[in-house]
This record gives structure tokens, C-alpha cells and sequence, in this order.
């Protein structure tokens, strides 16, 4: 897929930390939640019915990987997932663990809690949690 | 599948529009958006990841089916597609249409403006529309 290019906005918000079948695993930066977002390197891509039959297993494939990873690493009373993409127009999607005391609990977290940045220390350690478990 | 049953949460808050393959397709009672629910009519789940492989390509089928059918309806903007669940324990994905002029955009829509009912003729018209498109 040569042609897929990162956009921008995902890009600055998130740092990359696998890369997949179809998608591209990003964790957003936000430490109120481990929060990834999957961005499927297609071009053109922007609602999750643009998916062409294959792809849309892939991606079903992929967001329970990415889950299954959040529940193992965080034991999360709740994954959220989501493929909004209102400001963003490329197709991602949100995989977030929710727990019942987060910044946001019981609302999705959109818009909810100012984002609050990782500790360079810990965001370096979240990274390895997660490629660890993704293997 | 005997023993589904829909939450009641979910049962109070919409109007059932089809039985499909998988889920119960329903509206969402809430004029302010074209507003489907999605309820995988299995016992027992909770998250997205909770689908065996087999239902969650079902699960894509049917989430294209239902975002293509508001985009064929409503032409709008966007389709949000999310399964969140931390109210309703119960697996139900949200399929909604969006616009740049409705009462929560850019933002996801859950909170932001108060449910506005339907007037029933409205209601029995976007049943009537809907119940056509799916077909």
C-alpha cells in the first residue's frame, strides 16, 4: 500500500506502535486511558462501511486483538469501540479501556477530560507493555 | 436462539425495525439523529471482542447494511458506528447518521442534547422508510 499516508491530526496525536494486516496501531496520548486507535492503511477509507469484505474481517480480527491485548495488560471494567472520524476524516478506529473510576465513567470519553500527557518514563513503558502482548 | 432477550434499558429506548441474521435491528427513539441500534441476539455478551469469529462477520455485514441504508435515506454527512455499552451491559452497536448541522457535531452524540420524541407520524414514517430500504 504505498500510497497510505498517515493523517496528519492522527499522526500528531498518537505514537505508532505496530503495525498490522490492515491496520496501523497507534496509542493515542492521553494517559486518562490506554487508548488505541487502528487506522486501516487503505487510502481513501473514510466510514467502516467503506471496507471492502476482506478488509472488514481483517478489522474485526484486529479490534479484538487489540482489545483482548487492553483486558489482558489493564483488566478494564469496559472496551469502548468506536469509528467516529466527525473531525478526522480518515477511517480509525477507537479501542479504549474504560474503567468504572475514570475521567470520563459512564460517558464516552470524547470531549470529556482535558487529554493529560504521559510521563516520558511511563509512556516509554506502556509502549513495551503493548508490544510485548502484541508479540 | 431461545434465550435471547433484549436489555430493558434497550427495549424502553427504541422501536424494533428488523430481525436480521445476527441482530435485532432497532430505532432509537430520539428525533435528533437517525439513530440505529444494533443488538447481536446472542446471550451473554458484552464487548465487541465477545463475538466468535464467525458472528463478527456478521456483525460487519450487517453494520454496512444499516450505514448504507442511512446513507441511502438521509445522505448525511457521516456515519458514527460505536459499541460502547457502559451503561447497558448488554452488546448493542450504534449506526447513526450525522450532520455538520445537527444538534452535536462535531462531538459524538451521547450527552450532548437532550432525546427529542418523535412525533408519531414521524416515527411511523421512518419505520415505513427504513423497513422499505432493508427490504
Amino acid at each position: 500500500m504505498p500510497d497510505f499516508e498517515l493523517h496528519p491530526q492522527l499522526a500528531a496525536d498518537t505514537v505508532p506502535v505496530a503495525t498490522w494486516t490492515l491496520c496501523e496501531v497507534l496509542l493515542l496520548t492521553d494517559a486518562n486511558y490506554p487508548w488505541l486507535v487502528l487506522v486501516p492503511a487503505r487510502t481513501g477509507l473514510r466510514d467502516f462501511h467503506d471496507l471492502s469484505p476482506d478488509d472488514m474481517v481483517r478489522a474485526g480480527r484486529e479490534i479484538s486483538r487489540a482489545s483482548e491485548a487492553l483486558m489482558e495488560l489493564f483488566a478494564p471494567d469496559k472496551i469502548n469501540v468506536a469509528a467516529l472520524g466527525n473531525m478526522v476524516p480518515q477511517l480509525h478506529i477507537h479501542v479504549v479501556a474504560r474503567f468504572t473510576d475514570d475521567a470520563a465513567w459512564p460517558s464516552p470519553i470524547w470531549g470529556v477530560a482535558p487529554a493529560k500527557p504521559y510521563a516520558p518514563d511511563a509512556l516509554d513503558a506502556r509502549l513495551a507493555d503493548l508490544r510485548r502482548v502484541f508479540g
